[in-house]
């Protein structure tokens, strides 16, 4: 994309009404309207044409954003701190051991206490299911408060980094990598994605990857199917999202308990390993109660069904029953590769390899989608200011 | 305040003298002037106003702040980021585990080793009595040594961000709060204010606190009434200098081991748990000499006799014995609430959360204190460079 | 050196051909042309003249700089943070602890997740033989590949901070330090630096430095030995180096067991401790088998064998050996001083302390170093970009 396309690019921006962004946080893709999706899309890639063109999108002379991370990350810590640096925020990690959490703060004070400079605020909190969402509600309640009561000068605005419920972060970048590929939003209209469970040695992996997929993918009109062995399903409620989204979009939302039915056909397969939702609800009760013995009577449990389901593999085989052989592979990475990371896992070698630069694009679009998310929520008219980024053409590297 | 509210500060700054500030270390508020410490509450509020009106306050293009922890820290670790980073420091952390501290450096070269792009240093070392000042003192004359031989290109000032002594960033700002909040800091002339022990379940917490606020509260004429029970009392060297202000400035400095008496007619309540300064004084040879054994008696001993002491809350009962019932009640937080935090602490919940936005106010300056500390100690004329700032209005947020 | 130097300096960058050195890595020194290490002085001092001048090198608006430490590190770390933040760059840690390379990540997939935004990567991986200069290679051919395909839009250079082979950041600094200590790196020529082994308490020190230094003094006309006891070998390669480095460049590269032959007429001399190389690719072995055993047993034996050693102390007598009794003292530090750091060392304190001042500006180039390492990586023409940042005057402090 060169300059006059990303001025096309703004311009097309401008007709979406994004207002209800400004000031407010990104915690689920179904809270947002079809407008607001598609001005995240449309940011990012703004972004990164402005990146491209060694253009500067430093929006902020300085500034915090503070990230809260709960769990180990690579990925998502450095598209975080990428977005931010892009847009002129510096990161500061607020590390529970380091502070004084640990004291008996609760999350109201600490929350403001880390805000007094910042704009933003990345969470991820995606352990034990029905506590990450929660507790980003908490700590987002805390600052708008504190905000409004004169605390804090300015609205810091959170951006989930994934929780127990959705990763959008995640299924937006999945989503913009499928617009770019299959040529724009409306060539996706009647695509069929196979969003499938997938065997893995380990046990415990996050629902919020097929949760945040099904919940945005059924907003572009495509035939999502969800499929997993019996006893893996997700979260009824995000289910629920999905059979709305596909009903108000036009597309379908279907279930199936084989890998085959799910892949034959599909345009684009996204086989992942997750966790059983009613598993991970008892094993947040177990680690609440502090029941050792009890947690470990559920891994062994887990891993001993997952062992049952080593078939659901994306094979070459199982990729030859997709459209004309041809179906695009997305995985979030890391991916459990047979023979490369584990014996037996999600994926094997010769598919992985074969798609790998596809899968390493679609984790590049992360850090733009999380500056896009940044950008409008900290802007009243994100057209105007792009516009005027770019008409000042400051230079990345000078 | 607005622009024209900003300029007319700057101007009344322009008269204070704070040549002696410049390229100087801020370790202890009884060590600077009148002036200089009016210059400070100045800046601070410069730096606010100026950034309330989106106008950046960037002094530096590029350059480091070194920050030394010792202790775990949220507040005083975010607030030290947010000022480096408003006026375009960026903060590196010196962990001495991550670092060859433990290979048998001395400090000296340590300071000089991670101070060649360092601007300013700040530094928590508040743990043990007559070790963190002195630590300090340490850092400071390598650094200058450094600067002085050539080694270092610019000096690297300090800011003492909790020492044994002293609390400077928070004491300054608990009396910005005090400033505002009354109108001005000659409305603080004749005011009562209680610094007053309070009951905590857990022990030895610093010294610094009322030690700051003993120290700095004698300067502006106020009536200063330090209350504990026996046995509990602070630094004498910090008494000493607590009467000799209230001698100068024409208020008063008391003593008194009743809650009550403290609180009477009070308009300001400061009820918080510390140490008695000689069993400090004892962990410190005891952790000197590795005596587990002896660090273990003396903790059970503080702590029951802490539990002697309980009535020494913060209630609303006690809270009408100040005047007309109406006294302002601060604390450095996170502070120990009955009910709340622990069984039975400092202050009961009615009472806190009554101050609780007050509170998150008087915690909110300290971003702008360490700025101001660190402005002054870097530019030659404040009020120019301030001024030139202004000028230049620079958005904050493009 | 005042602006006019500054700009006769960049009049003479402008005729060094660094075209190569233009999206390529810094490995190792002797990969790099006669002209490009000149280069690498010659920004150096021109960074150094700019900052000193409070004119801003700010090379970067945004981005990012990755650093990667496999062994603690205080003078490193930091130097690096000032280097990249002096050209406008923000480093990102990657601790493997933090992130999910434990999870089985390949160094491929890593390596490009961490660098989207990144401009430059630092590794530091010194720890075992054979292991990492592989360890960089491997992740330069998969950001270099990355960005062939398109997955990254940037090609990330690396900076060798120190491997197992080389040191390359320190060796230049020591050779920037002689080159202003001597007026000139013509003035090298035919002076004569002993690098030697120095006794240490501790064991399993890298053979990077005195790698590096040999690797490199030897590409300025000097007469370098190479002295250590019997059984305490560098690679063999490196002294192939060496060898041919003075064959081509006209001095001289000689090896000897004792201590004082090296130090006789010296000019200048690197006493410094390291482990012997084969016993480091023993060390390994056992490790990469696992063999605790073993390691303690080769460490008991190391130590035991340095014992026997202690006489290579650089002395007050041992300097009245070298030319003139006058010769340079050089060290990376942190050394072993008698006396101090331990009980008998690599220099006996009186020696240290007359040349602290010295060893810390030596110290004090690295930043610079690095930072040039950066910018010749990342900018085609050198000369030009740094004449536009001296026109551009931006002050660094304003």
């Amino acid at each position: 994309m060169d300059k006059i396309g990303i001025e096309e690019s703004i311009r097309a921006l401008s007709v979406l009404r994004t207002e209800g962004m400004y000031l407010d946080d990104f915690f689920l893709t179904w809270d947002k309207t079809a407008d607001e999706i598609q001005a995240v899309f449309a940011v990012a890639e703004i972004l990164r044409g402005m990146r491209t063109n060694n253009i500067s999108a430093r929006l902020f002379d300085s500034g915090l954003a503070i990230s809260l991370f709960r769990d180990k990350s690579t990925r998502t810590r450095f598209s975080f701190a990428g977005a931010c640096n892009l847009l002129g925020l510096e990161v500061q990690d607020f590390e529970e051991g380091k502070s004084q959490v640990a004291h008996g703060e609760t999350v109201r004070e600490t929350a403001n206490m880390v805000s007094f400079m910042a704009d933003v605020i990345g969470i991820r909190d995606d352990m034990y299911v029905g506590k990450g969402h929660t507790y980003m509600e908490e700590v987002s309640a805390a600052v708008k408060q504190g905000f409004l009561d004169g605390v804090l000068e300015q609205r810091p605005t959170l951006v989930n980094l994934q929780c127990d419920i959705d990763h959008p972060t995640q299924s937006m970048s999945d989503a913009l990598h499928l617009i770019n590929h299959f040529g724009g939003t409306e060539k996706l209209k009647g695509k069929k994605i196979a969003m499938t469970w997938a065997y893995s040695p380990s046990y415990g992996k996050p629902l919020s990857v097929p949760q945040g997929v099904v919940g945005l993918m059924t907003r572009f009109g495509m035939d999502v199917v969800l499929a997993h062995p019996k006893g893996y399903g997700i979260m009824p409620e995000v289910e629920e999202v999905a059979r709305l989204n596909a009903e108000r979009y036009g597309g379908s939302f279907t279930k199936t308990h084989s890998m085959e039915d799910a892949f034959s056909g599909a345009d684009i397969v996204y086989p992942k390993s997750w966790a059983p939702f009613e598993a991970m609800g008892k094993r947040t009760l177990l680690y609440g109660n502090g029941d050792h013995a009890g947690i470990d009577a559920l891994e062994k449990e887990l891993l001993s069904e997952n062992g049952r389901h080593k078939e659901w593999e994306c094979t070459e085989d199982m990729m030859k029953k997709t459209r004309e052989g041809n179906a695009l592979y997305l995985h979030c990475l890391p991916a459990d590769i047979s023979g490369v990371s584990c014996d037996r896992g999600e994926v094997s070698a010769p598919v992985f390899d074969r798609f790998r630069d596809s899968l390493y694009k679609e984790a590049g679009y992360k850090p733009y989608i999380i500056g896009a998310m940044i950008f409008v929520s900290k802007v009243k008219s994100p057209a105007e200011k792009l516009m005027q980024l770019l008409w000042k053409e400051t230079p990345r590297i000078i």
